[in-house]
C-alpha cells in the first residue's frame, strides 16, 4: 500500500503543527506497513499570497488531482490579506471544485479532557456532526443595491437543490445506520426560515423512508445548540446545512473541551477528487508562532484520514495514543489547562503509539 | 398612571403561565400603585385557528395598536397546524407590522439554578443579546424550480437594508454605552456568507465611529457559540442578526441553566407601535397540560415588560422576588431539577415578592 499524499501547512498555527502530524503519519506508515509519497506545498497560505499575488498556482488541479488525499492545516492571516480571498482563494475553492460535499466532525469527550459541562464522563458524548460542505448558505449568490446610500440593499441568497441536500443526507443516514445507536437528529428552521428549510425536512423525509431502520428527529437550529450544552448525550449523528453544519461544529467540540483537538475530513465519497482532512481550529494569529498550539486536533485529522484511506488499524492506534496522552496532565497544552509546548504535547502521542 | 395591556397566552404552555404571569403584574400593580387594564385575547392560537380558519381577527390591529404593550405566552401546535400558519400568522406578523425590531434577550446565571457550565456562579454570566427582528435571514423571499424533480433548486434570500441594519446597531451601542462594561460583541460569518455578511461588518465599524467609548469586537457564528461554553464571562451586549440572534438567544439561556426562565422583548423603540414581551420558551407540546412548566420565563418577562412602561422598581423587585425563590430548592420546577408545579413555582416567587 502506497499513498500519495499533498501536504499544505497554510497559515500561522497550521505551520506549526501540520509536521506534527506528519510525524504521526510517518511513525504510522512504519509501524503498520504502508508507505506515503508526502508532497509538501507551499501555497494555500498567505504568504504564498505576498510572492505570488494568488493563493494557488495556475497548476494546482493538475497537481493535486492525482494525490490520495490533502494533508491539511489551516489558511487565513486577516491582517495582511482579507479572508475573502485567503480562504475563497484556497480552502473553500477546495471544497468546491473537488466536490468535497461532506464535511465530517467527530464530537466526543476524549479523556483527560477538561469538560466545561458539569458532571459530564468521557462516553457521554460521542456523535458525529454531518455538514454539507458546497452549497446553502455559501452561496455567493447576490448583490447590493443603491450601494453606499441610505436606500442600501444587500442580499445574498441560500441555494439548495436536490441533487445538493439528497446526497448529504444520504451520507448522513448511511452513516447513522452503520453505528449502533442508529440514531439521526436533523438541524432546521423550517418554522422561521420558511423556503429552504421546510424543503430540507421534506427531504429528510423522504430519504428516512429509505432507512426505516434509522430513528430520526429534527431540531430547531435554536434549541439544537440549547441541546448540545444540555443534552448532549441525546446525540448520535446529527446532520446540517452549510451553515448550520458549521456553526454545530464548533459548538460541539468546545462542549466537549477545546476546538484544539477536533479534526475534520471534507469528502468527495466517490472518490473522483482527494478528500481534504483539516483539524477544525484555524490558523489562530493570536497564539500563532508561540510554540503553543495544541498538535491533537491536527493529529487526530491524520488519523481520520488513515481511516479514509482504509488503513483503520493504524487509525484506531492513533485515536487511542492521543487518548493515552491526553490522560497525562503533562502532556496537555495551554488550552487544556495544561503547560505543554506543541512539541512537548505532541511528542507524549508519538511515545504512547510507539509503546502500544 | 394606567397601562392598557393586551393578554395573549397562545398555545400550549403559553396558556398555563400566563395566568402566574398575570398574577405577579396585578400584585406589582397594587405594591407600587399603578393600573392595569387587561385585555384578555383567545387569538393568536391554534385553537383560535381551528374555530375561525385564521390566527388573528380581521381587525386585530385595531384592538392592539392602542395597548401600551402586548403580554405573550406562546404560539404553535404543530400536530395541528403547521408551524408557517401560526407562527408567520401571529407573532411574526406581530413583530414586522408593528415594527418590533428590536429582540431583547437577557442572558443572567441567576442564583439557586443548577448551571450546566462547569465552575460558573452568579454573576460570572451577565449579558443581553440583541437580535434584529424584522429582516435578514427571514426574508420569505425565494422559491422553487423544477418543483418536484430531479433538478429542483430551491432559493431563500437573505435581506439585509442599511434602515434594518443601522438601528439595530444603534440600538445595541447604545444599550452598551449604557452599561458599566460598554462592551460590543458582534456575530459575523463574513468569511463564509460572502455578501450580507460583510455588509453586517461594515455597518458595524461605521456605526463604531460614533461611539467611540464602546469596546467592540466581532466573532464568526460558529466559533462565538463555541465561546458562550467556554467563556460566557467575556460578554456584555453581543449583537446579532435574525438568525443569528435567535441561536444565540436560545444557546445563552441554556448556558444559565434553562431556557424555562427566559425572558424577552420585542420592541418597537419609537413607541409608534406596542412593543410585545414573551418568554424564551415556545408552546413546550411535550410538557404542556401537566402544570409542570416553569412559570419563571413569564415571570421575568412581566418584569420587562414593567421595566419598558417605566415602572422600574417593580420591575426590580419582581427579579428580585424570582432570585429569592430560585435559591429554594422546593420551588424549582423539573427543569431545574426541582419537583415545584407550575402553580407551586409561582406562588414561590408571589411570596417573595410580597414579602420584601
Ligand atoms: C418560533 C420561531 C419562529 C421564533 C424565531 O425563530 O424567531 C422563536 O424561535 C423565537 O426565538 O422567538
Ligand atoms: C474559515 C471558514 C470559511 C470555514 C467555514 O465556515 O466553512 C471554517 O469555519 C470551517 O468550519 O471550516
Amino acid at each position: 500500500r502506497r499513498y500519495r499524499i499533498a501536504v499544505i501547512p497554510g497559515d500561522g498555527i497550521g505551520k506549526e503543527v501540520v509536521p506534527e502530524g506528519v510525524r504521526i503519519l510517518e511513525a504510522a506508515a512504519d509501524k503498520f506497513g504502508f508507505r506515503l509519497d508526502l508532497q509538501h506545498h507551499a501555497f494555500g497560505s498567505c504568504d504564498y499570497y505576498a510572492e505570488h499575488g494568488t493563493m494557488l498556482p495556475a497548476n494546482w488541479k493538475e497537481l493535486l488531482t492525482p494525490t490520495d488525499a490533502i494533508f491539511f492545516g489551516a489558511v487565513g492571516w486577516p491582517a495582511t490579506v482579507p479572508d475573502h480571498i485567503s480562504l475563497w482563494g484556497s480552502l473553500l475553492q477546495f471544497r468546491r471544485e473537488f466536490d468535497q460535499y461532506v464535511n465530517l466532525r467527530p464530537v466526543r469527550l476524549m479523556p483527560g479532557v477538561p469538560c466545561p459541562l458539569a458532571g459530564r464522563e468521557p462516553g457521554d458524548i460521542d456523535f458525529y456532526v454531518v455538514r454539507e460542505n458546497t452549497e446553502g448558505e455559501y452561496s455567493s449568490v447576490g448583490g447590493t443595491m443603491y450601494p453606499g446610500t441610505e436606500r442600501e440593499i444587500v442580499i445574498q441568497e441560500t441555494v439548495m437543490s436536490r441533487h445538493g441536500v439528497d446526497r448529504i443526507l444520504k451520507f448522513a443516514f448511511d452513516l447513522a445506520q452503520s453505528r449502533p445507536k442508529k440514531h439521526l437528529t436533523s438541524a432546521t428552521k423550517s418554522n422561521g426560515i420558511a423556503i429552504t428549510m421546510p424543503y430540507w425536512d421534506q427531504r429528510v423525509e423522504a430519504m428516512g423512508e429509505h432507512y426505516r431502520d434509522v430513528r430520526r428527529d429534527k431540531y430547531h437550529i435554536d434549541i439544537l445548540t440549547a441541546h448540545f450544552v444540555l443534552n448532549p448525550d441525546r446525540f448520535d449523528v446529527v446532520v446540517g446545512s452549510n451553515l448550520f453544519g458549521d456553526i454545530l461544529s464548533d459548538l460541539g467540540p468546545a462542549c466537549t473541551g477545546t476546538i484544539g483537538i477536533a479534526p475534520s475530513a471534507n469528502i468527495n465519497p466517490e472518490g473522483r477528487f482527494p478528500s481534504l482532512f483539516e483539524p477544525v481550529h484555524g490558523s489562530a494569529p493570536d497564539i500563532a508562532g508561540k510554540g503553543i498550539a495544541n498538535p491533537v486536533g491536527q493529529i487526530w485529522t491524520a488519523a481520520m484520514m488513515l481511516e479514509h484511506l482504509g488503513e483503520v488499524e493504524a487509525a484506531n492506534a492513533i485515536v487511542a495514543a492521543i487518548e493515552t496522552a491526553l490522560r497525562e496532565p503533562a502532556s496537555r497544552t495551554r488550552d487544556l489547562k495544561g503547560t505543554a509546548t506543541t512539541r512537548e504535547a505532541a511528542e507524549a502521542v508519538l511515545r504512547a503509539f510507539a509503546a502500544a
